[in-house]
């Protein structure tokens, strides 16, 4: 591909933005259209609304088939919803446009569990309209996932894996400590959960699953245990706030992918204040074992922004279809220029 | 595909063993041939000489037209020499024959850096068969190149790379102590280096060149430094030999691509006695910034015979030519029959 590759932003949130950004230090890509419905968007130039010190010269409009239409993007970055039925019709119109999708949607990592046949549906139709279409982002898409099937590979033989991510959010931004509970007590905590105000991570069961199907293995169910507090044993101070002993200095959440019985993937995800020390760590029992940690944790934010940037030469490449992580080559950072990576 | 894949084994080395032993547990694929010149193993079962304790009713033969020919195989496990131009005669036969490559041959992992037309040519070749071909293994093929790509796809950016592996040999066989030099004179060392009868680590510049490769990085040069002893600092004892003050431990090579004067990649490989802590370690000066770490490091025997086998399904599925590790999809371990992971 000579020219320069088209991308539009579908949801200027927060990692909207930083794609942004982030693709205006890359050449040989240009953000040709943005969509998003908040009034407070509509009609700001998209440089701007993403902090850069010059405007892009395109505007956030929340008309999607006029944005689609009049741009013809190879690639939409999709960053709408969490769940597959919701974004279903958001992503058959962008095929239906004939452009390649990349999407942080949680389910659409592995949405042969929401909704098979919905799957299929849109698997059928990328095909049709010759595009690719793939759910990533760094946990789902890759930390809790991608790169633990990545590891087996070194494996004769696997029998288990943990899969742990601890975040200290003492290191994180108010709203992030505020939205895990840090400084409630238990019972307001566990209110909080009830009432949906506090909700678990989006994706745990999507991990299982795609290591599951990457592996062969077939599992009999995937439990998603409740969303549990953790709670302070001493004080802990935050640039933000104090937690108290038996106060609330976040949450956690652990999954498992259950076969004949035996906990074969569990996956302990951990974000609190406090926490000693933050990482990412895959325990592989097997031939060889593998233990493998990464200190600190990823940063969440910049990892799914990466992970979105450097899938699209990846879903370009591709054949058309709904891929997962696991159909496509193994994920790597773009050059600064992403023409090098675009077969012509 | 419904019916068994069917191995042949080319080297019956100790990797090749090993790799009989591992198929020997997995359903859906057969070793049906197996070549080696050793005329101490010619005419001996594969099952006896791999160490199983039952026939597999295959004998081990020089002649590679007669067991290409009469097994029709659908991959060759190539196990026999380091540089890719030694064996280019050996790939063009089995190619020719219709079966696709997996092959331990270091300098196969990125061929294009030794000759680049050869590397064309073999591709072409493969192309017109309809086969695939893929050089890998543990290292080269995964610690320090592809396991490296895998974690650039979590970040926006990537300034300098530095992969270090240590092995400390004091956990492994003798044979393996000796080949280090652990227990000679630095001039012993150095007189063993002289006369080749110590060698590198192949594969390092292919490790580079493949990142360098997936990265679109432009490197002006990559040195390969020489091998040097690793001397002990206080007296070492294992089961086989003690090592001195003075004396040498073991070996250190390092290697780097240089990109406008700057080191871009840097590989740094230690193999000796007495390591206080062996592992492989990765540390990306990116955006994020990734530092991953796998203690102990990984087993180097097992891991190559698992990347090889859980190559199989990959070099089956993929499109036909000479691949590397890149261009394919992210390893995985296999199920225990590979016939799910197929495509029909």
């Amino acid at each position: 591909m000579e020219r320069e590759v088209k991308v539009v932003i579908y949801g200027m949130g927060e990692i909207g933005k930083r794609v942004v950004r982030a693709l205006s230090e890359k050449k040989g890509v240009k953000v040709v259209g943005a969509i998003d419905i908040a009034e407070s968007k509509i009609g700001k130039d998209v440089g701007e609304l993403a902090g850069l010190d010059r405007k892009l010269g395109v505007v956030v409009s929340p008309n999607v088939d006029k944005v689609l239409g009049e741009t013809k993007p190879d690639v939409v970055i999709h960053m709408t919803q969490s769940y597959f039925k919701k974004v279903f019709p958001q992503l058959v119109k962008i095929v239906e446009y004939g452009a390649n999708v990349v999407s942080t949607c949680e389910e659409l990592s592995y949405p042969y569990i929401v909704d098979e046949n919905l799957a299929k549906k849109l698997d059928s139709l990328a095909k049709e309209h010759g595009v690719t279409i793939l759910g990533t982002g760094i946990n789902p898409g890759f930390l809790m996932d991608t790169l633990v099937i990545t590891l087996t590979g070194a494996c004769v033989k696997v029998n288990k894996i943990k899969v742990t991510r601890v975040i200290n959010a003492s290191t994180r931004r108010e709203p992030f400590q505020r939205k895990i509970g840090a400084g409630l007590s238990v019972e307001e905590f566990n209110d909080r959960i009830k009432k949906k105000i506090i909700s678990g991570h989006v994706g745990l069961e999507q991990s299982i699953a795609l290591i599951a199907s990457a592996l062969g293995w077939k599992l009999d169910k995937i439990v998603v245990e409740d969303v549990k507090p953790v709670v302070a044993e001493k004080e802990i101070k935050t640039d933000f706030l104090v937690v108290k002993p038996g106060q609330v200095a976040g949450l956690m959440q652990i999954a498992k992918g259950i076969a004949e019985g035996e906990e074969k993937i569990i996956l302990d995800f951990r974000a609190f204040v406090g926490a000693s020390e933050e990482y990412d760590a895959i325990e592989i029992d097997g031939l060889p074992p593998i233990n493998e940690k990464i200190v600190p944790c990823v940063h969440g934010d910049w990892g799914t922004v990466a992970m979105v940037i450097n899938s699209i030469p990846k879903v370009i490449n591709a054949p058309p279809g709904l891929k997962t992580m696991k159909d496509l080559p193994v994920p790597s950072a773009t050059p600064v220029d992403l023409r090098v990576c675009l077969k012509s």
